[in-house]
């Protein structure tokens, strides 16, 4: 490597080793097409502000237009021995317009120019990522819409505790992303700034118009503290915790996944486009995708770790450290997205196993608490019929023998507040249907929701 | 330990060890004024529904207000003999109001109950972070109106750069801790959800009225899926991702502000109050204030790491793994409250040593970079002028001898566009005051800037 | 608070919140008991190095035997205006034996004294933990005898593989504990290394005699550099890591648990004594104690990485900083230990439900890689072979009809390998027996193992 | 992609984009030497229990050995429609030997070829870091040997406390590796074990082997469960944790680096190969090496902390989950070596800044213990000698008086106990050989560690 954009005091050329540990083109080339839009901004600026002429103003431009769509149809490779995208981005300008290209380190440095490529690169990729978390919603809404009186065992502790319909469990899945999305969303408020002109710490010298630049990206305010802009990498920071909090939504909705494909569940299948096979093991057919994304959250747990150890601690303003920023937010940005994307499929390609379900669903304990809500109806106290449903259920278990095929005057044993409606307390679909609370499992509440997310998904 | 709300089908009592480490009261008691708060709302909505009745509900209502009032004079110990808070305010009440006590658990579960505490809790607390956030804000906004012109020299790597304003350094923290406060409100939103009805994971099959709790207790809005409700924890985990972000920035702060006082420094003192002595020592005055609330930055990190692993790849519903959110809940709040309590009678109590920065600032090499951009403006391209400018600090540090004294014919050595008004850029006062740009360090730009937080800060 | 160590330069009162803020007193007195050993080896060697009196020395040690039993019989409690151990201590002392306390302070530090009580804390503690993991692993191996010939379906994936024995299952995780426990034996030896004499980082002046001290407290070693003794916590980083890896372990376990108590495993079930039942649905059992334990991982790592944050980027030697060692080290280890102790009564109260197991390992798919192996040891390559079954399984699948009522004439149309002793390999017992590698689970293997362990474990 | 060691029981290719995500080549051709070094002991010891032929036992050999020699000379390039390394492996050595190739899968599994390979790789790699951190070791005493008697002041909470020499500040590095050192030669005798023959998780039905290939890959031990075997990334996790501590302590490292080169210590300056320049400001040398070492424990400790949350919670046996493992363990394992190198180079290169260094020693504060321990040893209760130094220290200040100026009848204004000979205390050459403790700062002590460390390094 040797094209640097300093040197002047230097007498000796870097240590290999270190020079290579310290470039970051082989992986900040990411930007690159941030880096060339904000240089543009900047290039029009400068000339606006006459601190280029005109004519150069031009020559910047037409050149960085050019860079542009080279990058555009990828004839655009790094010079390797460029130390980061920065540099790459001038030397590419360089060969072509010529030394004129040296005028664009005018009023700026690497260090505001950094912040601004990287909340370029982020204003762009969430959206990508709210697109694909709202596609995902799509998905979840329309299996759920799909599973239409499907039945699964609701369970708490893993134990079935109550009914549910499917699609009031997909359901939740949409809730969880619909705040993931309202984090990012957020998130990008503070991403939205734009930090140029803030120099290497302190601001320039020379007379620019940041608001001009501000215009020209389209951010929505202007950074207020330049030492704070150089050095600020909460933007960053924020949005791997929101990654990573999605991510920990989608591990546990892989979780599920994993145990409804398994031969003990055998709940549901999956497309096997988003399944493989064992090297070992013929009959295979494994959940591989659900697995990978489950681990996934261990990756974005991890980046926001990554990043926020490295921040931990560092005086103000621009570190070195901080070049690790990118590492970690590209992984994660990369990531979110395939999984989104990933699940979206696997969503629209699950198949529930209704016989199954169905059979599953005799299980009685899963009413255990409607005969315990019926006792209290009948005036008994909760707690008190907490104990007689307890009683109940151990004793129709020693007897092998179900609720529903016990006597009123059999149950009358347990409570004297058992009466003969409680028939019709003992079926899944009663069991359903009397959960007619907002937010509850009822079919008309889950048509309800169901309208209305299809509702809201579909702006 | 011998109460609980459960227990029907069980003949064996509990492993003592497991039942203590299963126990939260030891630390889930700090949540015991808001379960009585939705106790409260709980039965009213009950008696409303006839769920109970009105002579019920009253007394109900009528005995978690004394347990209530009881709690605020600290007269209300919990009985250590219960599992959790809910348990033990459970029993507090029967021991006032009686069996009538049992009937406040109809249609509530301990898994919606749990969640609406920890949100009421949030509620509260978060409102209180925000204050103490704003209150260090103001604490730096004053501390940066009190340093007047003192100057200082801004650091990129931890070498001198550029001349800054202590005013401008000190507000780059007023925007950190800004974006804190944005983050925690809009977390907030996230909190402000009513999860009661949610029963214990389907809803409830007794005719409830949520609307009228979420009335009662000023919830913005009630949660629209009850798995969702019960099993979600994410509320927490962004709060405490929001609380590292903020102990990242408060390291910050402190690393400037240990080095400031360091005596290779010598930049700043510390009030007394905010320091300790050696047990060896009898010289020292620790910054130990300062080093606590860095170390602390670990702690809120490691609280969030230790929710999110804890709730990696759990299935719905909810699951007792998910007891783990208190503590490291409780603890963020309870440090980061301290920690900008702190650190605003840190700021306050900071006194600058304004004749060694008169001294540290006659240092030439902060005005470098204004050498480099006036050679710029008089036309040579900002690249050639960085070039010069290396060669002239070497030159400079070679021959020991200052910039400001080398003829305009020496400098001439080093370019051609040096002229006689060079002289004007060789001072600090120059250099701030060219830094004219918005958000840059010239006086009069921070003085806007102190006038704009004054007044946001007056809200 | 007002009693300290230090104070002579100092002519304010610290600030109220800051002191309460930086007392550890709530937490270090859990080091009281090592605080007055470390005082007592250090008296003895004052006294036998003329550093006081040899009166002196006897009433020193008096002094602090006394305060040992005190302390022993839960007579000692800490004066609550001391901030830390060190100075309640040296209260406690005081108030006993008068001024001559003061002279314990002679050629010590706290920070040497500190670190001095971590290190005889952990020695205790690590101890303790192996005795427990010791004991976790004789309940495991003595489940796994019990268990006999129950057989479980093995899992890549969560699907079903190939049978293996429950003892076996068993096993891996004594195999894993036998890792765990020696990584904290590594960790002792690195614990082992006496601090004291390294004052506050750079030793003393006065003629002290560390090897007396040494031998007096026990320690392998002398630490051979003050600076790095003062500011060393890797020693507590690395138990911290180590328990961090354990917790992992014991998450595997309590999923693999949480699945076998499932209604849909339907494997085993767990004893009362580790359940709890809800308080809305009275038929669950719930395995809180697996859950418990599981979500516990959280807070072991989160502790590691606590202390790791706040490590990160400290210059040499103490810092503040360091004080928060303590709050996740405490955790860990009582963490560790009582779980430890809790999962071993769950493996001495397994019990599986071998009816269930029995149909479970009727499913022909467990034997697929059998059928594979048995057409290559007919000369099929394996990756042929590996296809054959493949299509023969889903063959099975569509037919509904299992692969052992398939004739021999059928199977040839699959493959023309299939001879009529394809019959021996079509059973779980079979291929059981046949896997009888060193490591594989045929019965005489893992009886083999159950010895092995048996004998070692015995020590 | 298309090429897959499964497949057989599929009618449909996987999703492009999970297939995308899935695949593991892109990072583990890394393995590919390891995976053929494996490969080829597996046939051969299929060769020897005859489960191919000598012949083609033969042509395996020969055709793995062909592709060892074409990747040592950078000739074997992965087929990219591979998923990973070990299809690529087996697609290269089946179109050089045809479908022998094949047989290569007997009785061998991915899940115990994975698990082989990482192990090989870190017992090449490990051994690797060792010699690296034993050569930064080597470089530290180096440059404490030349440092002679250079003295520091030492710090504790970054204020000066007690001098001490820089060659004994330096040894203290040097201890912390040694710890390092030995955390990873201990975490090497658990990689050191073979799990080949585990096959998927429960062994294998052929009659292999183990001890065969164990000696022939040079393994210690075999493991000794299958279902451990496959499951198992302790291993991984254990040098992550190891690698991460070590990270920690190379940030301590570079941190006392950055301040000792700052304008405001200038205790040091840095050989210009491991600094870089400024964009904008052209007299820079900025410490970027010690920057990026010390921001780079925040990848390691994310490294550690992304595969313990994918691990966490995984039901046994192997699961896709664990593909993460690798990503992390590359780049940690890459980072430490480079970094241990870079800074190998630095302290090769560290100037003290002797003369600024001189003046910094003249500093009385530091030796204020030695005036407390003076006052000790003529009688003085060391709590009491602390409170009179500190009213002369603060006396001093006020004063603006050195104490070495007050006369002895001064002094004993403060204290009774001063006397002529106090004179002799207050030199920092005095200072630092009265500290002639083992472990303290003596310059003979320290000349002794060096020679100590001299010849420890040797070997």
């Amino acid at each position: 490597m040797s094209s640097k954009l300093w040197g002047g005091r230097f007498s000796k050329p870097a240590d290999a080793l270190f020079e290579q540990f310290s470039q970051s083109l082989s992986y900040d080339w990411k930007l690159a097409a941030y880096d060339i839009e904000g240089s543009m901004a900047h290039a029009r600026m400068l000339a606006k502000c006459r601190l280029v002429t005109a004519a150069e103003g031009r020559k910047l431009v037409e050149g960085l237009k050019a860079l542009a769509k080279a990058l555009d149809q990828k004839r655009l490779e790094p010079d390797s021995a460029c130390e980061d995208v920065h540099t790459a981005i001038h030397q590419a300008l360089r060969s072509r317009v010529g030394k004129v290209a040296d005028k664009l380190h005018t009023a700026r440095s690497r260090n505001d120019q950094v912040n601004l490529d990287t909340r370029l690169y982020l204003k762009h990729e969430l959206k990508e990522i709210l697109v694909h978390a709202q596609n995902l919603q799509k998905a979840l809404v329309s299996a759920a819409r799909k599973s239409g009186d499907t039945v699964l065992p609701g369970y708490t502790h893993l134990q079935r505790a109550q009914p549910v319909l499917a699609a009031h469990h997909l359901l939740a899945y949409v809730e969880m992303l619909e705040r993931d999305k309202g984090r990012l969303q957020d998130a990008l408020k503070r991403v939205d700034v734009l930090p140029l002109g803030s120099g290497a710490l302190a601001g320039t010298t020379l007379a620019i118009d940041r608001e001009f630049m501000r215009k020209a990206l389209g951010f929505a305010k202007l950074s207020e503290n330049s030492m704070d802009a150089v050095s600020d990498r909460d933007f960053v920071l924020e949005v791997l915790a929101d990654l990573s909090i999605l991510g920990l939504h989608l591990s546990r909705f892989c979780e599920d996944g994993i145990l409804w494909v398994s031969s003990e569940f055998g709940f549901a299948a999956l497309d096997q486009a988003y399944c493989t096979g064992s090297s070992m093991m013929p009959q295979k057919q494994n959940p591989d995708s659900l697995e990978l994304i489950r681990g996934m959250s261990g990756r974005l747990l991890g980046a926001f770790q990554s990043l926020a150890v490295t921040v931990k601690g560092l005086p103000l303003t621009y570190n070195r450290d901080l070049q690790w920023d990118k590492l970690p937010l590209f992984e994660s940005v990369e990531l979110s997205k395939n999984a989104l994307q990933i699940l979206a499929g696997v969503a629209k390609g699950l198949r529930w196993n209704r016989e199954v379900l169905k059979e599953v669903c005799l299980d009685e304990s899963l009413l255990a608490t409607d005969v315990a809500e019926y006792l209290v109806s009948k005036g008994v106290a909760f707690a008190d019929s907490h104990r007689v449903v307890g009683v109940l259920v151990s004793n129709s278990l020693e007897q092998g023998k179900s609720i529903s095929s016990y006597s009123v005057k059999e149950l009358q044993k347990f409570s004297r507040a058992f009466e003969s409606d409680i028939s019709k307390v003992l079926s899944v679909e009663g069991a359903l249907r009397r959960r007619n609370q907002p937010g509850s499992t009822a079919p008309a509440k889950v048509r309800a929701s169901l309208v209305r997310w299809e509702q809201r998904l579909r702006r």
